[in-house]
């Protein structure tokens, strides 16, 4: 659907107060641009286009400036297009600080712009109210949820009852078989991007799904715990340093014996096995486990050189200098590798908040439901885990707290960075996550998320105007048409996931427009990026600075492992790749299999 | 003391480390300027100039462009001079549109840049921590607490113990006799001060005087409630409306038995007199209540308004809109009324939160306990209140909510603007306060303090080279002396008490250049300020809005009791002063004391 015009939004309204019997006007979202629609008893309504840039009765005409903005700015797809194209040019603007400066400063002042700071929307009021801004129990929103009153789940377009959530995974998501992700990206990155973002995606279904128990950035809370008893149960008390214990002479996080913290362990798994860990879930898998661990110990290699740059620090300034140091070096590494990754771009990204001092820019960030719903990437799961030619299924792989132990960090890392995790598209979420793709789509309802296209029109994207030009195939659209009549209608997790991928991407258009703004925000939004945090003496001087400014994945995990550096990659090298294929051996026909 | 040049710095050091056995070279400040001072184990120590735009080992030497800032700045002493004088150049700016615009917009930009936001100290770590920004829990603080190895409370300078509390205050505030006011402030001001401070300065005694239990801002909690369960208490589910009854054909809060909300009253208090507010405290004073009152009749009278302009509206829609406004009214009429009651300068102060977008401002706020300190304003409060001819002794005045049903809010509001309120300064705490004075001296030092003339420098101000520049005069000069031996010692409450009022003021000037930061800062950083807020559609169209824009003191109490508009005053009218000159009688001489 192209932005109405006034007129032709006030044919459509009309239909839509005629069906509904003088229902809600607003039901239609005949604003565009971002206006407010509010509507009136009268069924009429009026747009406040209010900081839009654009003013008429539906928001849609451009003000002679934004006119002349739109006219130079290059489309999300165009812009797109030229930065996975020409790395000869990219290489260049590379290697020149003050224009690679200028389009760092840009990418984060345009992505982060899009995100409201302060946070306007909850799910529970489809209007602006105080709380959202001041209670932090909520998710945010970035758009408000469908009134209640409206004819049809989505407003007015598509089916008045969805369709059942377990038929549109079972249509659209199982996978049927397993699909390469086709960046190469290897489970060292599934795993990064699980561990990461759990974090900040803390549901609190306690209270439901639009509310969350976590800190709503990047806090360190899954090395430290979400709370200040956590955090002191973990802590040795001894220079600065994490509780930890040696097995089989490498450093591993203590047993919930030694750090009594709250863990969801089944109880199958002995407490005696139970590793403690700052997030009671990352005993879940082993990829979260090594990731918990490997922080853990960098927590205390940092300690270790903070102390002897400053012997005279006791445990406190010690612990409180070296977590920010981690915080800063968490950024670091997932810009500059992580992020970087994903994004596929031949401009290298890179850390430097000094780029948003003095800039009209927020120092605060509030995790939004919808970031959390897009960020359900499953699909990177395999079915299989091969771990140094053992394939554990992920049955026995689950709360296998023995496999870490067992391999030893240089294994595990070894082994996740030489397998392919799997591509984020339609039919490709594996029997064991399956039940989360449906949780997702009924939370999403539960929460009355406006409609993908309304999402795209939010982030500045072209609504899709037909399911072939969404999925950019026939069969799944065929499903898509079946299940949700209008395009209008698709809902929001369904559209993330079955959108047809942009060229040299891990993912569609809208993931990558929708979850950029938030993600850039939340990292550059750090506190420890402000003015005031961001000088050598927060971190302990110029050493502990310095460790922020060189951090790397490959450092975070050969300084923390003896010997020679193994292979850390979130991409599976080319060379690995080629030789599984000379195997001609897929993973089912592992002599190891358990 | 003037700013250090970095050898007197260094010789000033030895002299520490000698006298200290080579203890924390920090503990005399020798960064200037905002460099953080970093101890090594050596007794050597490095300045962190990062941001100051100074440089040098102690920060003491300004950049070409700072030296040039520096050359074209005004003091605040010349600027306060200029704003208290010259009416009619003053009046010709308020007249001007742009020129009065930029004016605001600099004074905003100005002042609340000296605050950090994020914010870094807490009163727990003397550098920075993670927890400062993200632990609600504490007050923030605009200079860390002193280190506890320093040879003296202040550092290296001053007594090793400072003197008994009981003692300074005894000394330097017990009243002797009740000053006014020099700019004639009524007890109207001093009610409205205690009222709105009250929605921030919550201090959690229960884990210490650094911790709060507030939610760091003009938030409404005076009137809906601390948090969501008291607020649904309060509220009367329909039509948004907040619970109230009629007495006397008055409006006036609920009593306890109909919203049973935590309330502090004594037991002498029956239960079904004591009215039920959003701040358990504010049964304390009849003042209080008045403001409690207006503020809940405003609500209920916004409600009206927003009903007849949307019947469709639901409770919920009606109350969170509402609710809304009566924090924009609510900051409206603190600059407006009262900011520019108590900065007497001729330049009209307005509300206008457009002025701020797209500059580097940061909407979130902290509450620093400095802040909170600084604004023990009780020498505003007169020992007697005269309501309507009626004497009434502070402690008859107390817990007595017959007073206000008695006298009737017209009564009241006439009393208060009636009658003129304490000078704040030294000597003028009456005797019900002064267990609050010492309370506040003691936290101080708990909190380890640094001196006030520390914090003159860290708000931009000279700091005091003598106890006589300090206080202006001699007799308390020579107190001070006696308590606090070296003035770089002297205590921030204390200094801010005692110091010489400026000019047509009410207070000195450490006062308003710290105060003043906190208090722009927290007017302004309010959400509803932000782009996304600030906008018709939020506070339920241009009808919602225009209450916001037109709101003032007097309308507050006009719009809210029958009949023709009271007196409604923060400063006592000459003619009034005049009339209770001419009866030429004092509170004491009052027929129907209490």
């Amino acid at each position: 659907m192209l932005l109405h015009t006034a007129t032709s939004t006030l044919v459509f309204l009309s239909i839509c107060v005629i069906s509904t019997n003088a229902g809600n006007p607003c039901c239609s979202y005949p604003c565009q641009n971002g206006g407010v629609c509010m509507p009136h008893s009268n069924s009429q309504y009026t747009c406040d286009c209010t900081g839009t840039e654009f003013y008429g009765q539906n928001c849609e005409t451009p003000t002679l400036l934004q006119r002349f903005k739109l006219l130079l700015r290059p489309t999300p797809e165009t812009l797109h297009t030229w930065l996975v194209h020409n790395k000869w040019l990219w290489d260049i603007v590379n290697s020149m600080t003050f224009v690679k400066d200028f389009i760092m400063k840009m990418v984060v002042l345009i992505r982060s712009n899009i995100v409201d700071a302060p946070p306007t929307y909850t799910s529970d009021h489809e209007y602006i109210t105080l709380d959202a801004a001041t209670n932090l129990s909520y998710f945010t929103r970035a758009l408000p949820p469908v009134p209640r009153e409206c004819p049809t789940p989505m407003g007015v377009v598509g089916p008045k009852i969805l369709p059942d959530p377990k038929l549109v995974a079972e249509k659209l998501f199982r996978r049927t078989e397993f699909k390469r992700d086709a960046l190469d990206s290897s489970v060292l990155l599934t795993f990064f991007a699980q561990h990461f973002t759990h974090m900040f995606f803390k549901t609190d279904m306690k209270k439901g799904p639009g509310f969350t128990w976590g800190g709503h950035g990047v806090d360190g809370s899954s090395v430290y715990g979400p709370d200040k008893h956590t955090e002191n149960l973990l802590r040795s008390f001894t220079d600065g340093k994490l509780k930890s214990q040696m097995i089989n002479g490498e450093e591993w996080p203590p047993y919930v014996s030694d750090a009594p913290v709250k863990m969801l362990y089944p109880p199958s798994v002995p407490k005696d096995k139970q590793f403690a860990l700052g997030h009671e879930f990352f005993g879940l898998l082993p990829g979260l486990l090594a990731y918990g661990a490997i922080w853990l110990r960098e927590h205390n290699r940092v300690c270790e050189i903070l102390k002897t740059e400053h012997p005279h620090w006791d445990d406190e300034q010690l612990f409180q200098t070296t977590k920010l140091i981690i915080i800063g070096e968490t950024i670091k590494i997932v810009i500059e590798d992580y992020v970087q990754h994903l994004s596929n771009y031949h401009f290298k990204l890179f850390f430097k908040p000094e780029l948003m001092f003095g800039q009209s820019f927020q120092y605060s960030n509030r995790i939004s439901v919808e970031f959390n719903h897009l960020y359900h990437w499953h699909p990177l799961m395999p079915d299989n885990f091969n771990i140094s030619g053992t394939d554990y299924k992920l049955r026995n792989f689950m709360f296998n707290t023995e496999i870490p132990v067992k391999h030893g960090m240089r294994q595990l890392v070894e082994s996740f960075s030489s397998q392919h995790a799997g591509k984020v598209t339609f039919r490709n979420h594996g029997a064991g996550t399956m039940h989360v793709a449906v949780d997702t789509i009924k939370h999403g309802r539960e929460l009355r998320f406006q409609s993908f296209n309304q999402y795209r029109k939010r982030f500045r994207l072209k609504p899709y105007s037909s399911f072939q030009e969404l999925t950019g195939e026939t069969e799944i659209a065929a499903e898509l048409e079946s299940l949700y009549e209008d395009i209008e209608a698709v809902e929001f997790y369904v559209g993330v996931i079955v959108e047809r991928h942009r060229e040299q991407s891990m993912f569609g258009g809208g993931m990558i427009e929708i979850g950029g703004p938030f993600s850039v925000k939340g990292l550059m939004a750090n506190p420890i990026c402000s003015p005031k945090y961001w000088k050598p003496s927060t971190f302990g001087g110029d050493v502990g600075f310095n460790i922020i400014k060189t951090a790397s994945l490959k450092k975070l995990f050969c300084k923390n492992i003896d010997g020679d550096c193994p292979l850390v990659s979130l991409k599976v090298p080319q060379t690995v790749s080629e030789a599984q294929a000379n195997e001609k051996c897929d993973s089912q026909c592992s002599k190891n299999e358990l």
